[in-house]
């Protein structure tokens, strides 16, 4: 078996170094290789996601994925900026199926905007198609207005797509994680509006039919941002398109207060998978030591369970996080009164040493 | 002068009633008319959108307007769907300019789902582009695949779409509201990913030339759902593209807890516009006289200041709204320990008593 490490910019190497050296104490049969992606990448080889690096994604059976992007490479060509690494390997390895738990940690309540009444215990999994809908469609560009309010003015255009395939596959997703917990799949569309929600909501409902065990209502997506502020535990698994699963999973995110606990993961048909924390490089902390490497940490929990087949050892490293919360150590995101404040690297000693 | 009274279904006849009340307490010089629209429109003409309810609308200079939607009619095909109604006004009279303003009573604190001290005293205004984008935007249907996952499959498509005239407009409505606020404007978009948005971007961008008092930012629409449940009060003025708007607005107000209290003004070139509550029909509480008739209210101060000019009048109105609740009166919705509960009528009649 074999990881590839994509630590990428800002505080990527840091966490991604924590999280390395917690597989390494697993004494587990896997070779890692690294490659550069994003800024770095840029800056080394002229290009966000060089053909080396997708070539070695490729081959890896998993891509542990540390961060992408800084404020210093804004100006550049879209195709250019980091952040298109990361949808160039979501599109070349097909990883259409993301999976982005958003949970509140007992010990991490008071971190939350939300109060704790409303919070504690939140354990919501959405699921978020990642290959398709205004993120890939064809066509986009910019050009002159054929019709519409100013013909003749320049305009930019892109395209929302979803075929039937695309929809079943990430359906039929959801349905079977729905199975491992409380069966129930809130889907999430804009059908009153848009014909794409309205296929997806009508092939959502057709798949459901195969899973008679499992509930599924439906949820437009404006009244899915409230519901998530106003009762967010009414949630299990929420399944939804690339671009309301953009806004939605990081609003879900934010609600837990502790987002850099947050793991994710994104896998395609042959389960070969991006594993990757929820929150972003945040140059404004990198190379100094503070970040929380947890949230990469749990997404190589999640990289063993779902890639490489080592539940067990995915378990050792979920409940290693945490004893390490549960003894009191936190890093500066998540510090509050009465614990104690570490940095990254003991951070990651610390799980390694529960584990 | 002349406002078309559009009631509606659900709430909307009990909520509007009181607001048309208090318009009549105020004894200015304006004719009202009333119009069937939305779901009881349907029943009684076929459409939800009769031409005569359109005719009244465009001659008269505001449309007071209740709530649309109901249950009972989610198996019509789209088209005859009661929030078609509100589609096609807005794209009708050409209401482009939608605003909603997300504020947090004092009084009513304790209604959020956020800790008092990050949602006290929030004042946001958001912006929303009304009859462009993918709401509108064209080509749009079903057809076989001609590309992408699974060509030749059934697939579904919409087109996102803006002008630079259309972001120009829009533009610079939010500049000149954030000039009688705090001078911040904050433009949401997905530049990152979306050509219509790298548009917009830009537009929004030379547009703030002309306003060098103002201070602009930009927010990826993920990151704006994050820092709305982070750090609320750091906005001020948002301003973004109908989606994005649709989620982003909805998202705000339900931060304030209060969502029977939020007004909306939706506007065209010529200040003719559509004013509603913020909240929906809700058809579970329909003719029981316990619904919130304060966004209406509001609403119809709003329109007394954009459309009507009667920049007083509305003040009365906002003055004599914030007394009521400072009197302690408050409807089911916003009801806590130590307040006067009350129904739709009363909330009407103290405000008329207060004006
Ligand atoms: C960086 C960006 C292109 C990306 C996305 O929009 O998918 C990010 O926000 C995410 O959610 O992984
Ligand atoms: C009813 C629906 C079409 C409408 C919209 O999406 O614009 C509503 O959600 C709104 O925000 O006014």
């Amino acid at each position: 078996m074999k990881i590839a490490v994509l630590a990428g910019d800002g505080i990527g190497p840091e966490i991604t170094a924590e999280a390395v050296k917690v597989l390494q104490a697993l004494d587990l049969k896997f070779e890692m290789e690294r490659a550069p992606v994003g800024g770095c990448a840029y800056d080394a080889h002229g290009h966000p996601l060089p053909e080396a690096t997708l070539k070695l994604a490729k081959q890896a059976d998993a891509v542990l994925f540390g961060a992408v992007g800084d404020w210093k490479y804004d100006k550049l060509d879209r195709p250019l900026r980091p952040e298109q690494a990361l949808l160039g390997l979501r599109k070349n390895l097909g990883l259409f199926a993301n999976f982005r738990p958003a949970i509140c940690y007992e010990e991490l309540v008071g971190a939350s905007s939300l109060k704790p009444e409303l919070i504690a215990g939140l354990d919501i999994l959405i699921i978020r198609e990642l290959t398709g809908d205004i993120y890939f469609g064809q066509p986009r560009g910019r050009r002159s207005a054929p019709d519409g309010h100013f013909p003749g003015s320049e305009e930019a255009f892109d395209t929302m797509r979803y075929s039937r395939p695309e929809i079943e596959r990430i359906a039929h997703v959801a349905f079977q994680a729905a199975r491992k917990r409380s069966k129930r799949v809130t889907s999430v569309d804009k059908a009153n509006v848009l014909e794409t929600s309205q296929l997806w909501k009508d092939v959502v409902s057709e798949i459901a039919a195969q899973y008679p065990d499992v509930a599924l209502d439906h949820m437009y997506v404006d009244n899915a941002a409230m519901q998530l502020v106003k009762e967010p535990k009414r949630f299990d698994v929420v399944v939804t398109g690339n671009m309301f699963g953009d806004i939605l999973s990081d609003e879900a995110a934010m609600l837990t207060g502790s987002i850099g606990m947050l793991p994710s993961a994104s896998l395609n048909e042959r389960k070969q998978g991006l594993y990757e924390p929820s929150h972003g490089s945040a140059p404004d902390i990198a190379g100094k030591g503070v970040a929380n490497p947890l949230a990469t940490i749990l997404s190589a929990a999640m990289m063993l369970r779902f890639s490489l087949e080592q539940p067990e050892a995915a378990d050792r490293i979920e409940s290693a996080v945490k004893d390490v919360l549960a003894s009191g150590l936190r890093t500066a995101d998540i510090h509050s009164e009465g614990t104690k404040r570490v940095g990254t690297r003991e951070m990651g000693d610390a799980v390694v040493a529960s584990l």
